[in-house]
């Protein structure tokens, strides 16, 4: 960073003509570019009395929209409230959290719908939308929530929304080689979502890294509150993970089999999380920052293959070495990623979604390869990987090596994408905050002057009185 | 108000035999007109084996409730978490906010299944109850809720449940008219709902007009964790409202249509809210009133278009235009309308509800007489519109004008329902606070003794020591 | 308790190696199990294609997981963020209320997908789970988190988890004896969960009774935002009752007469709170305690009948009863059970569960005794009941008479199991804390050093720094 280090607040953050220009501007691409390509499919639209005579089916409860409609209110819960809450634990940067949780994700859903409808969606000129659309515009966005939390605090709304642009176009791109080029599967995205996600959020905080970021350290920790309300998003996406992993799986066994796998995995990664917790801490006392994360690493790792037959021993299994993994993580490879390879990782994404997105990639892998026609049946193996067209010879073994083949290009994507997003980022135009003032509220948002933050001044004398 | 201003808070809001003699009068007269009234319909009585036969239904999961369940669970989360915690944002009425909502909206319920079931459900003498008699009943006190968002903090509990009684009646009625008679269209309520809740809600504060609520300015606002849990209302709103405005639309198509149109409408809100608040603030900062408001008119204002073919380039347009009016209706017409027009409205309800509600009686208007066959194919044509029977010819340039005398009626129901409660409840035997004693929870609730109210007296050293 | 009182916090309460190894060893048992019994169930295989063929089954919709997943989900959110939250009303117990149940309940569903499964879905060796296994396991586990209401912040988390361990055993078999043996109906748990429940609980707390509990009375109390973490519990469990009561019976009409009769329940119950919470304090004030509690009665006590033709007036005249029998219990019954029965119960489950479980039972027995085929049709009657096979012949009435078993059997289990369980709890290993350090997320929780404990030691100065 260039700009010296004691510049003024009000300078550099000054939003007030920034801001409203980018999301107006964004808003009025996403009307001309939704009234040329978007429109409702066919179980949307208003012809659907013909479209099932067509299809052939006898009743309403047939439509898309009965399968999947709950499922996609648990995945939007996760992303809104979920993340949102999830990332409150700071003292001073609840709004941020929420709040600009809440701008990307309302802007990353219309320009997921349009960049997945191409790849997608796309008929005769035009993109054809319905549930299973939303939930993955929804799934497309919950990788940027991730990468939000790598830089959490250190960065501006505009910069926020100029990344989730990207970061969305990106993730469109690397989804489709997997899912369409090297016809792998991924329904609860450990290699799509979280693994993309993580290491692209990484590489950009790398890029973003701040020399002088002890400057806000008293910020950077949580109070009683905030941890509490932090467990809102823990819950939320704990409770409604195994939702998340269903959501876009076949019809039928596939949906309840997802269900079940990722509620075993979150199981028995709570009880090895609590375990490492008080086990790695010289008093043994539980910390709030492993319960509130690494609890859902299990979820993450069955991203690939909870709608496989991984069965529920495989999955408590997973979620054990997960739950593991991920605290360990947090007390060892947080720090050292901080002091030695300058990685200022806030929520420890590293720990939640980058190592457990890998775990569950290779875990896919694995599973995919280990299918036979006995454990699936015949019609169930053909339909589980959709071993039909091109595909009707492939098998499991290459399977998973093309599993394997989508963790390795969602990861150059992911470093590639974050470098460019972190040097377009690191330009001086987008108003981010200095090093002293990053976790704070106060920067971008309207704060209330309340007794709280009276008795914060108290006992903080050398903070200068706020405007 | 004529009484002295300075009256002791004791003597004037004592609700010991007030409050529970209204309350329990109240659900007994309940219970007796339930057990003459109230039975469950065909597909919740036990003999739904030979309806289901009777209906040519081959499988139980034609009933409606797996139709509707999903949809009904998160509109209950909306009266309930949504409106109840979305008011929790002054510093000292969070106990007030969530307990009266809860109070209102648990008796509002029971006499709105009486009201509605009456003018909808009667058959035999009986009114049969099902799953979209639930939904309908927390419709109807949605208006309820949006209505106590005026007044919260200046009435008493007993007020709200006098307000709650002639409020549903006439919900109920109006919805006849505009349902049955006027044969409106309006499944997510912009009119019944929205319109019809503001208006009589704004009525009401203003005959209740408080000359001297200065007095108790100091407690007008939030704290920092007051705004946090309020946005737990704001999100669950924001997110459970496509399955507000598609609860009770035709199955099928029409709750797919609806569920996307909302979603879009909603995400494009939360862009311009965010552009408005902080182009609008000198300092340019984000503030929380707006993001916790604003954002959620593109829901209100899709509520009478959503099931119609909309769009979701159509569906942006509303979202973009409300989120604009909505948060400039914060920053200047709130207070226009306090010190010109005496109307005193607590949380903004008439840029959240009010505006966004006619905008959405409009654009449904709009929607609904630009509609053609070509556009609906010939059979969607009539089922979106109910274009059979009586109504077999008319055409949709009537069909507007019909939903435009909605908007209207509407108007009218809210004004003139609105200044008969207003002057019910400005007798003196309802027991409110006195205006130096509003916006405080200690009036009628037991407030715990804690460090924080410790710091609060602290700092506000002329405040009386609790009793 | 021979352990001297003023013994060391750190000597007793140390967890460093004793939680870790219970919750491996554990979890270790647990993934040996799954791996020798669990395997899916024939709607969550890959075989489901041929499934649906032989169970004649025309579409993927007529899977189970379509019925149930959405109940599922509410239930699911009540167990961890209804009873967590619930039980976050301590001012400084936040962490442990939503942390322990959290690790307790996640624990608990792994051992009743085996005990229940080994009771109902075992067939060739291999217990089968589905959806409805998910359910039941987190019906098993919430009367568990039931029991922890009475003994929250005066235990450690190793004696939660062997209290777990035998509950949810005990609770399996009394589920047992109940379903299959007495051939009970109890959907919604007023037997099997609540009473069951509350009761362990209740002699569990007799037998840990500590007589030095007042030293800790500082700290039982509420601040005004722990209060509102608080009623986001109360709400959520309030809202999601009528899945948790209709979760589990069976497809079409039951399980839509289940949700609207604890509908009905629940409105009436808050009514009644709320008059008499405040007709029973000299004040007339409102008690949140009573409002975030006595508001769930009303669902309690409808959990057997709530799938009969209750009828929503019934239903409304049970909410009205155990709103009232609630109340009251919070007010005069509590004080007089601490006091002269040496019953500790922190948060009140004998006025919440156990007292409205009871009535459950009663109304239950009481509905099944007067059913008849008038009222139900003959097939109606016959599938409500199951009066097939052995219970061919059973009547009404006789039925009733089962079902009153079914209350006192559950009563003696929990006194039984309540008794064993104390006693184990009570040996001196499993390090709880010094009565003067309960209902302090300190002893076990890193606890954040913020403005607010600061605080709450500058009011507290004898209590001596944090380390």
């Amino acid at each position: 960073m260039e700009r010296p280090r004691h510049q003024g607040m009000t300078k550099n953050t000054y939003m007030r003509w920034r801001l409203p220009l980018v999301c107006l501007l964004w808003e009025v691409a996403m009307i001309v570019l939704f009234g040329v390509f978007v429109r409702f499919g066919p179980e949307a639209d208003a012809h659907w009395e013909e479209e099932k005579r067509e299809m052939n089916l006898t009743s309403d409860i047939e439509n898309d929209f009965y399968f999947r409609y709950p499922s996609f209110q648990d995945v939007h819960v996760m992303i809104f409230v979920g993340f949102g809450f999830l990332m409150t634990f700071l003292k001073r940067y609840g709004f941020g959290a929420v709040g600009f949780n809440f701008l990307l994700a309302a802007f990353g859903i219309q320009w997921a719908l349009l960049m997945q409808g191409w790849f997608h969606s796309f008929k005769s000129g035009k993109i054809l939308v319905g549930v299973e659309n939303l939930i993955n515009a929804d799934f497309c966005v919950g990788s940027v929530c991730i990468a939000f939390g790598a830089i959490l605090g250190k960065t501006s709304p505009i910069q926020l929304l100029v990344m989730t642009l990207f970061q969305v176009t990106l993730f469109a791109v690397n989804e489709y080689i997997l899912l369409n080029l090297l016809h792998v599967k991924d329904a609860g995205g450990s290699m799509t979502i979280h693994t993309f996600g993580a290491y692209f959020g990484l590489t950009v905080t790398r890029i973003l890294y701040r020399p002088n970021l002890e400057q806000s350290k008293d910020k950077q920790g949580s109070v009683y509150h905030s941890d509490l309300f932090a467990m809102i998003g823990t819950l939320y996406l704990w409770m409604y993970w195994p939702s998340f992993n269903s959501a876009i799986s076949e019809h039928g066994d596939a949906q309840h089999r997802a269900a079940i796998n990722t509620y075993c995995s979150l199981a028995a990664c709570v009880l090895t999380t609590m375990a490492f917790s008080s086990m790695l801490q010289k008093k043994g006392k539980l910390d709030m920052v492993h319960i509130q994360n690494a609890t859902l690493a299990g979820g993450v790792a069955v991203g690939t293959s909870a709608e496989m037959m991984l069965t529920p021993y495989g999955s408590l299994i997973v979620g054990f070495i997960c739950g593991i993994v991920s605290t360990v993580g947090y007390v060892y490879l947080t720090p050292f990623l901080e002091s030695r390879l300058h990685i200022q990782d806030t929520c420890g994404i590293h720990n939640l979604h980058a190592m457990p997105g890998l775990i569950g990639g290779i875990v896919g892998a694995i599973t995919a390869a280990a299918a036979t026609e006995d454990v699936y049946g015949k019609e169930g193996f053909i339909k589980a990987f959709d071993f039909t067209g091109t595909y009707q010879t492939r098998t499991p073994s290459v399977q998973g090596g093309f599993q394997a083949a989508g963790i390795v290009v969602s990861l150059l994507m992911a470093f590639a994408g974050g470098a460019l997003v972190g040097v377009i980022l690191k330009l001086p135009v987008w108003g981010d905050a200095a090093a002293e003032n990053c976790f704070e509220d106060d920067v971008y948002w309207e704060v209330p002057e309340d007794e709280e933050s009276d008795v914060y001044h108290m006992h903080n004398p050398d903070k200068p009185a706020s405007p």
